[in-house]
């Protein structure tokens, strides 16, 4: 009889390496494994975790190289929208688990299996993203959990692998971290907490440059362009970005929010490029899109962040705002000036032939030729009107 | 024959030292002069503008004393808001300018004058908060407005003075200044481009602590209530808070946004305060207040923050919202706590009895005894069902 | 040993007959059952299921009278905020369901019982509702649901009902008819179709008056305090509209939307005094609220109505928006005058002395005391500002 | 000396015809006139209005035939947003005005002309409407408005009129119709109340059908592709959907809302193809779309109907609102069945193959195979904790 064949998200570490074995032995299925790197792992790193993979039996592994089509399908549309969760957090690691079960069901599709597995516990937001988008774009395969239906503890699993021989030195890190292209996440210990910051220690990324320095990022039609007079794509942009930013330990906070689940969870996130980008694109926006551009991006584009993170990213209505935000990029074209500092950052200001600000025709407190101050006391009689209205009527008793 | 009465807002500029004497001589009016304190002016200035207006002349002059009104009446709203325009600027001088209209308005009334006069000129939003305050607290009094009907050069206003023998160092400040309570605009020189930053010594504070230290913020039911454990009233806790963040030159930055009249502005500010506070309330309301709480809050409050700078403050609709922010505040109560740093602060956690996040009941990616990985798998199937239904109708051709 | 109690939703219909009989013998349970009328039953009806309930051996049954509280809870907010779901549905049966939920939950912690049961099926949105409310009220209750755990066929249903000696005459009946004081809806047939009208006979009313009459409905500070000029209490008043209006065979339509469980679903329904009430409400509010107000209403309004469609009628920001609702109604005092027709009505007009319109100072498209041709021209051309200035940038290229 | 020359929008009534003199020989300037048909003039009217115009000696006229324009340009788009101002008005003179307008202006473009000159007196929104266009499309141009500038009377235009022996029959309407393909406005006598309804002969359509009948509308992406089973354009099924249906004298109101320059008005109209289009349509996008598509496109729709109507149609918003329509109409494609009776119509169901309800998958009320009761109850957990955590924190003292 032919094995059922199984594709496993593996990452090397304790729950899938036990899931690899559990899938093998328990329920006796042909085990393919792969893993979605969306700008977080080196080639090295990938090595590493696809010898881990063929030492543990599977069958097959691969790393889907998935970077760039991350960027094309839901980054640029976080730039677009200045998205920044609860006033702070870029969506780095929810964007990216969304993007990551995406293609793990694309592959299994591709390559035939009859199941899929995530390693996720029942705790947290993952299972959800996992699930759901393994359900829309593969709904013909089974999806199996080993972790959330055995609730097995760390100490179990480690015993169970030693039946194998796998016997690795599975320390429990003291912060959970997960790195990508548009951020590195840190849970544990304060974040636990409501009353504690995270240590400088708890964060990967060290200040390195402690002189303020220049950065300039150019956007054309809302996308990263060049940065610092240099012509990039947008992900050779995002990387440089990272690289100058991150010496400065810039975009660290902790993100108080509501899980899919329903209750508040804290995390603390490094995310240097993707807080100075958002920071500088907006700056641009706010000289070359009208008010109530803004007004309408700001309500879709947290619309749109909020689902985003929340495993809502195969909404149709999702599609539509993408479609909203890009047309409304035609004019975000330019070059901001930033200067870093250690742990901040200034915007100095913009220059874009779009500029609204940029005119001869009026400016802002000085006198001008396009319209008078008679023209602004009749605006400012009509603008009354509504108002004085409601006085007169409510004159009288109120 | 009895001269008319106007009542005159004066801030002992040369605009409205110019104003004096115009309706006094041009228009042969009795002048009264006022000036508005909420929360920029010391009792010196204060005196010193009160000895300028009785110098040139005027039948009556008043320092109304407004710093608790103002707070009381938008101050609080703002903080229930978490209102930052265009994500940064607190609103300083557009708060305080309608509130100063009002003021002025119901004064004019007391006294029994026949006209009001401000010194705005045609170019800025000024004007129109002055116009619609006086329009509808006090239509039944012709407004005058010297400066914008004459569009007059500071050339000729000081060659008019001297006629009268007022002739002062009317030496132009390189940036335009405006301080209160809530914040200290700054503009002129490079905030008249897109491109250029204000430099270091166009704030009016100075750094001047540069090791960092603690602070920690309470509120009750959203109102500020003290400061590093002491009890204070919110008007006393924001002079502190001031006192204490500006040392660390915090809540610097550019705004950007659109004018009443239509056109694109840029100004700094400098506003410790409102900034520490705001961003501190906002850190509590992330733990006690629901996601859709929060969701709406920003709705409402974006809109109030936008009415009130473009001088709708009198709209029906903003008392309607302030009930709205004033009924969410009911749990926001708890610290706060910062550390400060020079130019910046770090939101450290937050205490609150009414933390949705300190439960014993469910931990965020912890186990736990509320509900079970079966339940997030079905409510993930439920949560699925549009997505796929959309999906099915779309396989053969879309 | 003694037994366990339990509350049940009593309905006397076939599926809370069974429950009363399986929680009996099958779980061994003392039985308690009762019923919340919310307008919907004839004191006959009531007491014809109270007697069905002692028939099958209930410990003790109950009545809930619940019309008054069911108004001041919830139907007055669907009045203040103009709420039709879709456009057409005025949520006659969802918010029906979830104020019986709650009058349930609150019984079943007066009575004291250990467990609480409905008759729910897994198919709908009651379960939803039910389960909501009784997890909320009564956390400390098991939830029994007998109907959806078995996934029991009528005819089993009615056969294990025979083993105990009930026989009743169970026919299906062809449409199920849910009928309250905001509504009856009216399932079945052509409801499960996407393409087919609810024939005539399959509304409870029929059509009685055929000449057409007027109808005055007096509102006070939004509540609806008078019909025809006579003073009445609103569920005074709202009996009295829907006997006047139902008579006309007003209110009817099929309601297409989103169900809780994601699905879309179509219902039919009649609802002669909600919507003729709703839309006298939304006449007078066109005449008496600002252009934001309405606005802003408008916008938390449907949100209110979707969820409570949806059983989230206890997230905190439900009890925000009632404060805001209430807030806004202050001048929405008056008299509106309808002419009813067969199966229509129109709006003649409304009189109020809160009335924008009424006013001497200004007339639409007639010349006015309050502002000139001049003012409007001014106006306009600061209208034009941004609007300009998005050209100017625009013309080289765009 | 050569003439300047002015192009003037004339409609052969009293205010044009005097514009058409004075401009001639108060403003001596040589006089162009034309006319935009946005479908609402026979080609017999436009010649009378022709020969007027050539009567009273101007150098040249036009009538700009657009009413495909107006479609693309603007109708769709209100369609495809199910636009309703206050729930009532499709906005009839309103878009109809601006497309007017900037027809108006851009020939005037073409022409090579000094000035343009419209015939709006200073109280209505029409002038704004014209005012903005003029401004924005053609700013180099002179606009010209005898009739607000002079605010002349009808007698002092009549007489003035006589002594270039233009001596017509100018009696004044009772009511002020205008009419166009998107529905007609009828103003005067009782809609200058609150109180009184417009006499069913007010209204230019009469009641000729009394016998209920059938029909269908078939949209193809959002846009109507037939009636009654024929294949039509856009343009020729809301010719034929008007006739039908006017004939059941449906679609008529009194829309009451806020004008322009802020004052409440009240206006009748009668819109039998556009109230029964838009209803059509909308019930088809509850089958076809999720319930977030209907959610946004609401928010965004309503904003867009409130620009249209206030001018503000040249926002840039405006456009990106309109690319986000359009993308949202994917599947809105299938039949929508109606019947008609006297003054009213029933939405009787529809067809299409992307009904989200149409799936054997699911079904609203009834067993199946997508999920069970038992996902139901977890969804029904976790929807539950946000509220659950609430309640704990509150349970000691709210």
């Amino acid at each position: 009889m032919t094995k059922n064949k199984v594709l496993l998200a593996f990452s090397g570490g304790l729950d899938t390496t036990f899931c690899v074995k559990y899938l093998m032995h328990e329920l006796n299925m042909e085990v393919h494994s792969a893993i979605v790197n969306t700008g977080g792992f080196s080639p090295l790193e990938l090595k590493s975790i696809e010898q881990k993979a063929h030492d543990l039996g599977v069958t097959s592994h691969v790393a889907l190289e998935q970077t760039e089509d991350f960027y094309e399908d839901i980054i640029r549309y976080l730039i677009y929208g200045n998205i920044l969760k609860n006033g702070t957090y870029p969506l780095s690691v929810s964007a990216e688990r969304v993007h990551q079960a995406t293609a793990l069901a694309k592959y299994a599709l591709e390559i035939g299996v009859d199941a899929i597995a995530h390693g996720s516990t029942g705790a947290g937001n993952d299972q959800v993203r996992f699930d759901l988008a393994f359900q829309l774009i593969a709904p013909q395969l089974k999806i199996i959990t080993p972790i959330r239906d055995l609730k097995i503890s760390r100490q179990d699993e480690i015993d169970y692998l030693k039946k194998f021989n796998v016997d690795l030195p599975w320390e429990k890190a003291k912060y959970s971290i997960n790195k990508g292209i548009w951020g590195t996440s840190v849970g544990g210990v304060e974040t636990l907490t409501s009353n504690q910051a995270l240590p400088e220690s708890a964060y990967p990324s060290q200040l390195k440059s402690e002189t303020p320095s220049q950065l300039s990022i150019t956007f054309t039609k809302g996308e990263v362009s060049g940065v610092n007079g240099e012509d990039l794509s947008p992900v050779e942009a995002i990387l440089k970005i990272e690289e100058i930013a991150s010496a400065y330990a810039i975009g660290r906070d902790i993100h108080v929010g509501d899980t899919i689940i329903g209750i508040k969870g804290r995390v603390g996130f490094e995310a240097a490029a993707s807080i100075t980008l958002i920071k500088a694109h907006q700056a641009l926006e706010k000289h070359t899109l009208s008010k109530w551009q803004m007004h309408w991006k700001e309500q879709l584009s947290n619309w749109y962040g909020m689902f985003l993170h929340e495993s809502m990213f195969f909404e149709p209505v999702m599609r539509n705002i993408e479609t909203f935000l890009k047309d409304t990029q035609k004019n975000v074209t330019g070059t901001v000036f930033l200067q870093l500092h250690p742990y901040r950052f200034v915007i100095e200001g913009i220059e874009s032939k779009y500029d609204l600000m940029n005119s001869e025709w009026g400016q802002y407190g000085e006198m001008n030729a396009g319209w008078s101050g008679e023209d602004v006391k009749g605006f400012t009689k009509i603008l009354a009107n509504p108002m004085l209205l409601h006085q007169k009527v409510n004159t009288s008793d109120d």
